[in-house]
Protein backbone atom coordinates (compact mmCIF):
# COMPACT_ATOMS: atom_id res chain seq x y z
CA UNK A 1 0.00 0.00 0.00
CA UNK A 2 1.80 3.48 -1.41
CA UNK A 3 1.36 6.30 1.14
CA UNK A 4 -0.99 8.09 -0.74
CA UNK A 5 -3.14 4.91 -0.14
CA UNK A 6 -2.91 4.95 3.55
CA UNK A 7 -3.54 8.18 3.82
CA UNK A 8 -7.01 7.97 2.02
CA UNK A 9 -7.97 4.85 4.02
CA UNK A 10 -7.19 6.86 7.49
CA UNK A 11 -9.24 9.13 6.12
CA UNK A 12 -12.11 7.10 5.29
CA UNK A 13 -11.94 5.55 8.57
CA UNK A 14 -12.39 9.12 10.32
CA UNK A 15 -15.02 9.74 8.13
CA UNK A 16 -16.79 6.94 9.23
CA UNK A 17 -15.99 6.93 12.88
CA UNK A 18 -16.77 10.64 13.37
CA UNK A 19 -20.50 9.64 11.46
CA UNK A 20 -21.05 7.52 14.36
CA UNK A 21 -20.19 10.07 17.23
CA UNK A 22 -22.60 12.46 15.06
CA UNK A 23 -25.11 10.39 14.15
CA UNK A 24 -25.11 8.92 17.33
CA UNK A 25 -24.59 12.44 20.24
CA UNK A 26 -25.23 15.16 17.66
CA UNK A 27 -22.66 17.87 16.54
CA UNK A 28 -22.05 19.38 19.77
CA UNK A 29 -20.91 16.60 21.85
CA UNK A 30 -19.26 14.89 19.60
CA UNK A 31 -15.52 14.26 20.64
CA UNK A 32 -12.61 14.21 18.90
CA UNK A 33 -10.70 11.69 20.81
CA UNK A 34 -13.80 9.69 20.77
CA UNK A 35 -13.53 9.85 16.68
CA UNK A 36 -9.63 9.12 16.50
CA UNK A 37 -10.06 6.07 18.52
CA UNK A 38 -12.63 5.03 16.88
CA UNK A 39 -11.08 4.98 13.58
CA UNK A 40 -7.74 3.34 15.18
CA UNK A 41 -5.65 6.14 15.05
CA UNK A 42 -4.20 9.30 17.40
CA UNK A 43 -5.48 12.21 17.34
CA UNK A 44 -2.57 13.55 16.05
CA UNK A 45 -3.25 11.68 12.81
CA UNK A 46 -6.99 13.31 12.67
CA UNK A 47 -5.12 16.68 13.05
CA UNK A 48 -3.07 15.88 9.97
CA UNK A 49 -6.20 15.19 7.71
CA UNK A 50 -9.09 17.64 9.62
CA UNK A 51 -8.34 21.11 11.11
CA UNK A 52 -10.85 20.79 14.09
CA UNK A 53 -14.52 19.40 14.36
CA UNK A 54 -16.29 21.42 11.86
CA UNK A 55 -13.98 20.46 9.10
CA UNK A 56 -14.77 16.77 9.88
CA UNK A 57 -18.23 17.41 10.11
CA UNK A 58 -17.93 19.13 6.21
CA UNK A 59 -16.09 15.93 5.13
CA UNK A 60 -19.31 14.11 6.35
CA UNK A 61 -21.75 15.72 5.30
CA UNK A 62 -19.69 15.85 1.61
CA UNK A 63 -19.60 12.38 1.58
CA UNK A 64 -23.51 12.02 2.44
CA UNK A 65 -24.54 13.98 -0.59
CA UNK A 66 -22.10 12.96 -2.72
CA UNK A 67 -23.68 9.63 -2.19
CA UNK A 68 -27.26 10.80 -2.39
CA UNK A 69 -26.11 11.99 -5.79
CA UNK A 70 -24.42 8.95 -6.89
CA UNK A 71 -28.27 7.40 -5.50
CA UNK A 72 -30.10 9.29 -7.30
CA UNK A 73 -28.25 9.25 -10.70
CA UNK A 74 -28.24 5.22 -10.44
CA UNK A 75 -32.23 5.05 -9.52
CA UNK A 76 -32.82 7.88 -12.18
CA UNK A 77 -30.73 5.93 -15.45
CA UNK A 78 -33.09 3.84 -17.07
CA UNK A 79 -35.18 6.18 -17.50
CA UNK A 80 -38.92 5.37 -16.41
CA UNK A 81 -41.15 7.75 -16.26
CA UNK A 82 -40.36 10.66 -13.38
CA UNK A 83 -42.84 9.64 -10.86
CA UNK A 84 -41.62 6.39 -10.60
CA UNK A 85 -38.20 7.50 -10.21
CA UNK A 86 -39.22 10.24 -8.11
CA UNK A 87 -40.94 7.40 -5.96
CA UNK A 88 -37.96 4.97 -6.38
CA UNK A 89 -35.56 8.03 -5.08
CA UNK A 90 -37.29 7.95 -1.76
CA UNK A 91 -37.44 4.12 -1.75
CA UNK A 92 -33.69 4.22 -2.40
CA UNK A 93 -32.51 7.22 -0.26
CA UNK A 94 -35.09 5.69 2.98
CA UNK A 95 -32.31 2.35 2.27
CA UNK A 96 -29.73 4.98 2.41
CA UNK A 97 -30.78 5.94 6.34
CA UNK A 98 -31.32 3.19 7.32
CA UNK A 99 -28.13 1.37 5.96
CA UNK A 100 -25.22 3.86 5.42
CA UNK A 101 -24.39 5.98 8.72
CA UNK A 102 -22.66 8.37 6.59
CA UNK A 103 -26.18 9.54 5.03
CA UNK A 104 -27.35 9.28 7.95
CA UNK A 105 -25.41 11.81 10.35
CA UNK A 106 -25.37 14.39 7.34
CA UNK A 107 -28.71 14.88 7.48
CA UNK A 108 -28.63 14.95 10.85
CA UNK A 109 -25.58 17.46 10.83
CA UNK A 110 -27.70 18.98 8.03
CA UNK A 111 -30.24 20.08 10.78
CA UNK A 112 -27.94 21.27 13.61
CA UNK A 113 -28.70 25.18 14.34
CA UNK A 114 -25.01 24.85 15.97
CA UNK A 115 -23.35 24.98 12.38
CA UNK A 116 -24.35 26.34 9.41
CA UNK A 117 -22.26 25.67 5.59
CA UNK A 118 -22.97 26.28 2.27
CA UNK A 119 -23.91 22.05 1.70
CA UNK A 120 -27.23 21.33 2.72
CA UNK A 121 -28.56 18.01 1.78
CA UNK A 122 -32.17 18.98 2.52
CA UNK A 123 -31.58 21.24 0.22
CA UNK A 124 -30.37 19.44 -2.07
CA UNK A 125 -33.10 16.79 -1.67
CA UNK A 126 -35.80 18.99 -2.36
CA UNK A 127 -33.86 20.34 -5.36
CA UNK A 128 -34.35 16.64 -6.77
CA UNK A 129 -38.04 16.32 -6.07
CA UNK A 130 -38.64 19.96 -7.98
CA UNK A 131 -36.56 18.45 -10.18
CA UNK A 132 -38.28 15.25 -10.94
CA UNK A 133 -41.71 17.22 -10.78
CA UNK A 134 -40.70 19.49 -13.71
CA UNK A 135 -39.67 16.33 -15.69
CA UNK A 136 -42.89 14.81 -14.98
CA UNK A 137 -44.95 18.04 -16.32
CA UNK A 138 -42.58 17.72 -19.65
CA UNK A 139 -43.63 14.07 -19.85
CA UNK A 140 -47.01 15.36 -19.38
CA UNK A 141 -48.12 13.12 -16.62
CA UNK A 142 -48.14 15.57 -13.85
CA UNK A 143 -52.10 15.79 -13.30
CA UNK A 144 -51.41 19.26 -11.52
CA UNK A 145 -51.11 22.40 -12.99
CA UNK A 146 -48.24 24.50 -12.24
CA UNK A 147 -50.19 26.55 -9.64
CA UNK A 148 -50.63 23.21 -7.49
CA UNK A 149 -46.99 22.09 -8.48
CA UNK A 150 -44.95 23.89 -5.31
CA UNK A 151 -47.94 22.19 -3.29
CA UNK A 152 -46.64 19.12 -4.50
CA UNK A 153 -43.15 19.57 -3.93
CA UNK A 154 -43.51 20.98 -0.49
CA UNK A 155 -45.76 17.87 0.52
CA UNK A 156 -43.75 15.24 -0.92
CA UNK A 157 -40.17 17.04 0.82
CA UNK A 158 -42.21 17.63 4.42
CA UNK A 159 -43.41 13.73 4.33
CA UNK A 160 -39.91 12.71 3.36
CA UNK A 161 -37.72 14.98 5.85
CA UNK A 162 -40.20 13.82 8.33
CA UNK A 163 -39.88 10.29 7.92
CA UNK A 164 -35.95 10.81 8.36
CA UNK A 165 -36.64 13.01 11.82
CA UNK A 166 -39.46 10.52 13.41
CA UNK A 167 -37.04 7.54 12.75
CA UNK A 168 -34.88 8.61 14.79
CA UNK A 169 -37.67 7.18 17.75
CA UNK A 170 -38.35 4.34 15.70
CA UNK A 171 -36.67 2.82 12.93
CA UNK A 172 -40.17 1.99 11.28
CA UNK A 173 -40.60 5.11 9.65
CA UNK A 174 -38.52 4.58 7.46
CA UNK A 175 -39.43 0.80 6.65
CA UNK A 176 -39.96 -0.06 3.09
CA UNK A 177 -43.71 -0.38 4.22
CA UNK A 178 -43.91 3.13 5.32
CA UNK A 179 -42.32 4.77 2.34
CA UNK A 180 -44.65 2.39 0.37
CA UNK A 181 -47.56 3.34 2.25
CA UNK A 182 -46.52 7.30 1.83
CA UNK A 183 -46.43 6.68 -2.28
CA UNK A 184 -49.71 5.10 -2.28
CA UNK A 185 -51.54 8.38 -0.24
CA UNK A 186 -49.28 10.74 -3.12
CA UNK A 187 -49.25 9.21 -6.15
CA UNK A 188 -52.94 9.41 -6.82
CA UNK A 189 -52.57 13.13 -6.10
CA UNK A 190 -49.88 13.64 -8.84
CA UNK A 191 -51.60 12.09 -12.07
CA UNK A 192 -54.49 10.74 -13.34
CA UNK A 193 -55.67 6.91 -13.78
CA UNK A 194 -54.13 5.80 -16.78
CA UNK A 195 -50.70 6.37 -15.50
CA UNK A 196 -51.15 5.57 -11.69
CA UNK A 197 -52.01 2.02 -13.15
CA UNK A 198 -48.62 1.99 -14.28
CA UNK A 199 -47.04 3.13 -11.44
CA UNK A 200 -45.23 0.83 -7.98
CA UNK A 201 -45.59 2.73 -4.88
CA UNK A 202 -43.50 -0.25 -4.00
CA UNK A 203 -40.56 1.13 -6.08
CA UNK A 204 -39.36 -0.85 -9.21
CA UNK A 205 -37.41 -3.39 -8.27
CA UNK A 206 -34.55 -2.69 -10.91
CA UNK A 207 -34.26 0.41 -9.85
CA UNK A 208 -33.94 -0.35 -5.95
CA UNK A 209 -31.57 -3.07 -7.19
CA UNK A 210 -29.48 -0.52 -9.12
CA UNK A 211 -29.51 2.05 -6.08
CA UNK A 212 -26.80 0.54 -4.64
CA UNK A 213 -25.16 -0.49 -7.66
CA UNK A 214 -21.49 1.10 -8.50
CA UNK A 215 -21.19 4.25 -10.46
CA UNK A 216 -21.45 3.48 -13.94
CA UNK B 1 -47.63 39.00 46.18
CA UNK B 2 -47.23 35.52 47.95
CA UNK B 3 -44.75 33.44 48.61
CA UNK B 4 -46.29 31.13 46.22
CA UNK B 5 -47.19 33.46 43.71
CA UNK B 6 -43.05 34.37 43.58
CA UNK B 7 -42.30 30.62 43.35
CA UNK B 8 -44.76 30.10 40.69
CA UNK B 9 -43.54 33.31 38.41
CA UNK B 10 -39.97 32.13 39.00
CA UNK B 11 -40.66 28.50 37.76
CA UNK B 12 -42.23 30.00 34.59
CA UNK B 13 -39.97 32.56 33.79
CA UNK B 14 -37.05 29.50 34.77
CA UNK B 15 -38.80 27.42 31.81
CA UNK B 16 -39.17 30.58 29.43
CA UNK B 17 -35.80 31.09 29.64
CA UNK B 18 -34.54 27.42 29.45
CA UNK B 19 -36.87 26.87 26.45
CA UNK B 20 -34.85 29.80 24.66
CA UNK B 21 -31.60 27.91 25.83
CA UNK B 22 -32.63 24.74 24.27
CA UNK B 23 -34.36 26.47 21.14
CA UNK B 24 -31.20 28.12 20.26
CA UNK B 25 -28.40 25.35 20.85
CA UNK B 26 -30.17 22.36 21.43
CA UNK B 27 -29.92 20.18 24.89
CA UNK B 28 -26.26 19.41 25.32
CA UNK B 29 -24.67 22.65 24.43
CA UNK B 30 -27.47 24.09 26.75
CA UNK B 31 -25.69 25.74 29.91
CA UNK B 32 -27.97 26.38 33.29
CA UNK B 33 -25.99 29.33 34.08
CA UNK B 34 -27.47 31.12 31.20
CA UNK B 35 -30.97 29.52 31.74
CA UNK B 36 -30.80 31.26 35.40
CA UNK B 37 -29.51 34.46 33.94
CA UNK B 38 -32.36 34.54 31.23
CA UNK B 39 -34.90 34.26 33.71
CA UNK B 40 -32.89 37.09 36.09
CA UNK B 41 -32.26 34.57 38.75
CA UNK B 42 -29.53 33.13 40.93
CA UNK B 43 -28.29 29.86 39.98
CA UNK B 44 -29.00 29.01 43.70
CA UNK B 45 -32.46 29.86 42.58
CA UNK B 46 -32.63 27.47 39.32
CA UNK B 47 -31.22 24.18 41.72
CA UNK B 48 -34.66 25.19 44.26
CA UNK B 49 -36.93 24.48 41.03
CA UNK B 50 -34.91 22.01 39.26
CA UNK B 51 -32.37 18.93 40.40
CA UNK B 52 -30.51 19.55 37.14
CA UNK B 53 -30.54 19.91 33.68
CA UNK B 54 -33.09 17.26 32.51
CA UNK B 55 -35.29 18.16 35.31
CA UNK B 56 -35.28 21.93 33.48
CA UNK B 57 -36.30 20.14 30.11
CA UNK B 58 -38.55 17.70 31.61
CA UNK B 59 -40.63 21.00 32.60
CA UNK B 60 -40.58 22.51 28.94
CA UNK B 61 -41.94 19.36 27.45
CA UNK B 62 -44.67 19.28 30.22
CA UNK B 63 -45.25 22.73 29.47
CA UNK B 64 -45.20 22.04 25.17
CA UNK B 65 -47.75 19.31 25.93
CA UNK B 66 -50.13 20.91 27.66
CA UNK B 67 -50.20 24.08 25.63
CA UNK B 68 -50.57 21.55 22.59
CA UNK B 69 -53.30 19.46 24.01
CA UNK B 70 -55.43 22.81 24.87
CA UNK B 71 -54.68 24.05 21.91
CA UNK B 72 -56.40 20.87 19.81
CA UNK B 73 -59.24 21.31 22.47
CA UNK B 74 -59.93 24.65 22.00
CA UNK B 75 -59.48 23.97 17.87
CA UNK B 76 -61.93 21.14 18.29
CA UNK B 77 -64.72 22.16 21.05
CA UNK B 78 -67.10 23.61 18.30
CA UNK B 79 -67.73 20.28 16.43
CA UNK B 80 -67.15 20.87 12.74
CA UNK B 81 -66.29 17.72 11.13
CA UNK B 82 -63.45 15.98 11.91
CA UNK B 83 -61.41 16.31 8.92
CA UNK B 84 -61.55 20.45 9.26
CA UNK B 85 -60.56 19.92 12.91
CA UNK B 86 -57.80 18.09 12.14
CA UNK B 87 -56.53 20.76 9.14
CA UNK B 88 -57.80 23.31 12.02
CA UNK B 89 -55.21 21.77 14.33
CA UNK B 90 -52.30 21.59 12.19
CA UNK B 91 -52.50 25.40 11.66
CA UNK B 92 -52.80 26.26 15.07
CA UNK B 93 -49.76 23.95 16.04
CA UNK B 94 -48.18 25.67 13.32
CA UNK B 95 -49.22 29.11 15.07
CA UNK B 96 -47.75 27.87 18.33
CA UNK B 97 -44.41 26.61 16.53
CA UNK B 98 -44.18 29.49 14.83
CA UNK B 99 -44.48 32.33 18.07
CA UNK B 100 -44.17 29.91 21.48
CA UNK B 101 -40.88 29.11 22.25
CA UNK B 102 -41.81 26.82 24.78
CA UNK B 103 -43.58 24.65 22.06
CA UNK B 104 -40.78 24.95 19.63
CA UNK B 105 -37.97 23.79 22.46
CA UNK B 106 -40.34 20.68 23.55
CA UNK B 107 -40.58 19.53 19.75
CA UNK B 108 -37.18 20.22 19.61
CA UNK B 109 -36.51 18.12 22.71
CA UNK B 110 -38.28 15.41 21.77
CA UNK B 111 -36.40 14.63 18.95
CA UNK B 112 -33.17 14.80 21.17
CA UNK B 113 -31.47 11.50 21.31
CA UNK B 114 -29.18 12.64 24.46
CA UNK B 115 -32.31 12.37 26.64
CA UNK B 116 -35.34 9.87 26.13
CA UNK B 117 -38.41 10.67 28.07
CA UNK B 118 -41.94 9.46 28.84
CA UNK B 119 -43.47 12.14 27.54
CA UNK B 120 -42.91 12.57 23.39
CA UNK B 121 -44.13 15.16 21.63
CA UNK B 122 -44.55 13.74 18.48
CA UNK B 123 -45.93 11.03 19.66
CA UNK B 124 -48.61 12.98 21.03
CA UNK B 125 -49.36 14.58 18.04
CA UNK B 126 -49.67 11.55 15.80
CA UNK B 127 -52.35 10.40 18.62
CA UNK B 128 -54.03 13.23 17.72
CA UNK B 129 -54.17 12.94 14.10
CA UNK B 130 -54.82 9.27 14.56
CA UNK B 131 -58.16 10.02 16.49
CA UNK B 132 -59.04 12.83 14.34
CA UNK B 133 -59.18 10.41 11.35
CA UNK B 134 -60.96 7.99 13.59
CA UNK B 135 -63.68 10.32 14.30
CA UNK B 136 -64.24 10.96 10.49
CA UNK B 137 -64.09 7.45 9.51
CA UNK B 138 -67.26 7.77 12.51
CA UNK B 139 -68.60 10.51 10.72
CA UNK B 140 -68.50 9.05 7.70
CA UNK B 141 -66.50 11.44 5.70
CA UNK B 142 -63.49 9.38 5.45
CA UNK B 143 -63.30 8.13 1.72
CA UNK B 144 -60.69 5.72 2.60
CA UNK B 145 -60.73 2.21 4.34
CA UNK B 146 -59.36 1.26 7.21
CA UNK B 147 -56.60 -0.46 5.52
CA UNK B 148 -55.75 2.75 4.49
CA UNK B 149 -56.22 4.69 7.03
CA UNK B 150 -52.79 4.00 8.48
CA UNK B 151 -50.92 5.24 5.35
CA UNK B 152 -52.78 8.18 5.88
CA UNK B 153 -52.11 9.21 9.43
CA UNK B 154 -48.70 8.03 8.94
CA UNK B 155 -48.57 10.47 5.83
CA UNK B 156 -49.91 13.62 7.65
CA UNK B 157 -47.78 13.30 10.75
CA UNK B 158 -44.78 12.86 8.53
CA UNK B 159 -45.74 15.42 6.12
CA UNK B 160 -46.28 18.05 9.31
CA UNK B 161 -43.04 16.92 11.69
CA UNK B 162 -41.41 17.66 8.26
CA UNK B 163 -42.58 21.16 8.78
CA UNK B 164 -41.49 21.43 11.67
CA UNK B 165 -38.00 20.01 10.82
CA UNK B 166 -37.64 22.23 8.24
CA UNK B 167 -38.73 25.08 9.36
CA UNK B 168 -35.39 25.34 11.38
CA UNK B 169 -33.50 26.32 8.19
CA UNK B 170 -36.24 28.12 6.66
CA UNK B 171 -39.30 29.85 9.01
CA UNK B 172 -41.65 29.95 5.23
CA UNK B 173 -42.20 25.83 6.09
CA UNK B 174 -44.24 26.79 9.26
CA UNK B 175 -46.16 29.81 7.18
CA UNK B 176 -50.02 29.59 7.05
CA UNK B 177 -49.47 29.77 3.21
CA UNK B 178 -47.43 26.15 3.10
CA UNK B 179 -49.71 24.40 5.86
CA UNK B 180 -52.53 25.20 3.59
CA UNK B 181 -50.65 24.10 0.55
CA UNK B 182 -50.15 20.51 2.16
CA UNK B 183 -54.19 20.19 3.18
CA UNK B 184 -54.89 21.69 -0.41
CA UNK B 185 -52.61 18.20 -1.98
CA UNK B 186 -54.07 15.98 1.20
CA UNK B 187 -57.83 16.85 1.68
CA UNK B 188 -59.13 15.13 -2.02
CA UNK B 189 -57.05 12.09 -0.70
CA UNK B 190 -58.98 12.25 2.47
CA UNK B 191 -62.99 12.73 1.37
CA UNK B 192 -64.98 12.65 -1.05
CA UNK B 193 -66.06 15.78 -3.47
CA UNK B 194 -69.14 16.34 -1.87
CA UNK B 195 -67.64 16.58 1.77
CA UNK B 196 -64.37 18.44 -0.12
CA UNK B 197 -66.11 21.39 -1.01
CA UNK B 198 -67.21 22.25 2.55
CA UNK B 199 -63.95 22.14 3.74
CA UNK B 200 -61.70 24.94 3.84
CA UNK B 201 -57.65 24.22 3.96
CA UNK B 202 -56.64 27.55 5.41
CA UNK B 203 -58.56 26.76 8.38
CA UNK B 204 -61.62 27.68 9.49
CA UNK B 205 -61.35 31.30 10.59
CA UNK B 206 -63.52 30.69 13.73
CA UNK B 207 -61.39 28.08 14.84
CA UNK B 208 -57.84 29.40 14.16
CA UNK B 209 -58.92 32.65 16.24
CA UNK B 210 -60.88 30.07 18.95
CA UNK B 211 -56.82 27.98 19.19
CA UNK B 212 -55.59 31.18 21.03
CA UNK B 213 -58.58 31.32 23.20
CA UNK B 214 -57.99 30.83 27.55
CA UNK B 215 -59.09 27.78 28.20
CA UNK B 216 -62.89 26.77 28.82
Amino acid sequence: MTKQERATRTRDALIRSAAREFDQHGYAPARLSVISSGAGVSPGALHFHFENKAAVAAAVEAEAAAALRRTARNVHREGSNALQSLADTTHALAGLLREDVVVRAGFRLSCSDVRRTDLNLRQEWQSCVQQRLAEAADEGVLAAGIGRRRDLARTIVAATIGLEALCRDNGEWLSPGTVTGLWRTLLPMLTGAATLAGLEPAGSRAAVDRAHAPVG
